[in-house]
């Protein structure tokens, strides 16, 4: 069952677990550390995939459960995968649906044999078997296929994140013996809530089976910040160096910093869409709220040390004003910006991880948010 | 007070009224005949001013009285004006807010001093005079600005006609007297209801102030097609030669080539930015309304014809996929398309007119949709 990697490591920084590497897949290879923009419904909302190529995007993120429900994997199949139905030719995760479902909750029964749900569309009965989920995966033909995995709710007891973690390890099995298309890659998920002892085991468990990279799941679900940071330290340690980690579903700027330090190469988040659809933006100093009345006659551009389409051409003011008046064309705009602050921050880290500086970048990196 | 026209005829048909042209404009010149998007808010909705630049659109429309309403021309007058608030580097045509303002229907009341109304989105009163129609437009700084006049409902009788149309007339001499930045072209509105006597006595009140160019009002307000493209055709001969026409807020792509058929150089209306946003999209075999389920596997793109960004990329599948889903994109790709057409249409009449063709090319227009 085993692989050679797909991950080559290119230098390790002498201060902290921070890693500068790449991961190869059929779509060519993408630099890591590496954030990925979600595209949950086939398309990163609000920008083209010419925008995600202006502002250098690797590898984007495709939802599974939302794509099974609407408009069906059997249909993306027909149209090349969801590279050709969504028009990109960079790479693409997609999970496995299994976060998805846990947030259906009342919708939502997991049994030993699978996941049983109702469609958020129209409540029609489904069952995804994990075999299911690599089979959907496959028609999707994403250069990444993730587990069907169990999460476990926050807080729970070390005897139920125990059960769901042992859950996860079958279904991790059962994955990786229903992989048929090896061209796309396969990551094992370590879970194991809150208890870092559980999370050591379940990656020991994962790696015997053998994966193509090793995600954290079941972290960023509510837990304090600081939790989020030591159970993240705690695990990297377990996951081969010669793999990719990546920290499923965060997070903020600084959890991106902080997951970089602590060893984590892969990251991929809603917040920088979301926020920009909400009118939060990123900057070098901060975050922005636009719709507030001090923007109203304000001449410069969102951030003055970032060149993103949004930046070069156009004012807070006239950024407020689209906000106010809720055009298209704002979100289009705000979304343009806050992912290129993510990218920009992601090639940043990975200037910093070559140069074996990244304890002054970051340093730097918090004294100019200190500094708003 | 008369100026030299910034219009310049090329060539006319032999066949009809048809005529190719340019208007010369503080930012350039502008081929006729041409079609203006719409930008009510300083953005034509869901696409960048990149995206009007790679479809070639020329001239786009901003309605004053959105922008006096919010965010207010003073604000607009400090970023340059409408172009700089925009980053619109084109020409810019604003319409007086008299359409508007009598869309308000009970929130306005019309007297010989101007139109006293309630914003729409405060309620809080406004008075607009001609004189002031004038200075909101000085300070938008528009390339071509619009005399302020009264509309006529449909149906009305001819004295409520006439008397609308004698008001618009001592209007449309107190924006010519108020106008100051002779950098900004003006142009009167020819109004007259569906009595196309009335419109020719106007017309040469209009002509008598002395305008830059001359536009029909009050047209495709419910009326028949028929009887306007009747009205249409009987106004153009009382229009100097020399000077554009514009038929204001006019209309299908049949319309358009009606329009020009009857001397028309230029148009605006809101239908191909709205459509998309609907879901219907305009293409050389006529309409498709994107969610009819016959489209849910089709892998052709809108229109074989087209070669625009979202026809050069995207299958009907996908569009129909967005759309159902309500995703931005879906706005975003179904403007480009949509404007698209209605820029290429007209490239499409000037290149025929050259040629002194445009009959043929009516002929294969109403063929090609015909066949649909």
């Amino acid at each position: 069952m085993e692989n050679k990697s797909p991950f080559t490591l290119h230098n390790s920084s002498s201060e902290c677990g921070a890693r500068r590497g790449e991961v190869k897949t059929k779509h060519g290879s993408f630099q890591t550390p590496v954030f990925m923009p979600v595209g949950t419904q086939a398309t990163v909302k609000a920008v083209t995939p010419d925008n995600l190529k202006e502002m250098n995007a690797q590898i984007i993120l495709g939802n599974t459960y939302h794509l099974y429900i609407r408009p069906g994997h059997e249909l993306i199949e027909q149209f090349g995968g969801l590279h050709g139905f969504m028009n990109w030719d960079g790479s693409i995760l997609t999970d496995s649906g299994g976060f998805q479902i846990f947030s259906l909750k009342e919708l939502a029964t997991i049994t030993e044999e699978g996941a049983a749900f109702r469609s958020h569309l129209d409540g029609s009965k489904l069952f995804l078997r994990p075999e299911d989920a690599i089979g959907v995966q496959e028609s999707l033909g994403s250069d990444i296929m993730m587990c069907l995995d169990t999460c476990i709710p926050y807080p729970a007891s070390r005897d139920q994140a125990g059960e769901a973690t042992d859950l996860t390890t079958r279904w991790a099995k059962r994955c990786r013996d229903a992989h048929r298309k090896r061209d796309q890659l396969l990551f094992g998920i370590v879970q194991g809530g809150m208890y870092a002892d559980l999370r050591a085991e379940h990656a020991q468990s994962l790696i015997d089976i053998g994966f193509d990279g090793y995600a954290l799941g079941g972290l960023s679900v509510g837990e304090p910040k600081d939790l989020m940071y030591e159970l993240v330290g705690e695990a990297t340690p377990h996951l081969p160096e010669n793999y990719s980690r990546y920290l499923m579903g965060v997070g903020t700027p600084e959890d991106l910093v902080e997951g970089v330090w602590r060893g984590i190469d892969m990251f991929d988040c809603v917040m920088p869409t979301r926020n920009a659809r909400n009118g939060t933006l990123f900057t070098s100093k901060g975050k922005i709220t636009i719709k507030n009345a001090r923007y109203r006659e304000d001449k410069e551009p969102l951030d003055e040390r970032c060149n993103c389409y949004t930046c070069r051409h156009y004012s807070r003011a006239y950024l407020r004003h689209l906000f106010q008046s809720r055009e298209i064309l704002s979100y289009h705009l705000n979304t343009i910006h806050n992912l290129h602050y993510y990218l920009n921050l992601m090639a940043e880290i990975r200037d910093a991880i070559e140069k074996d500086s990244f304890g002054a970048f970051r340093k730097d990196f918090y004294g100019r948010l200190e500094h708003e």
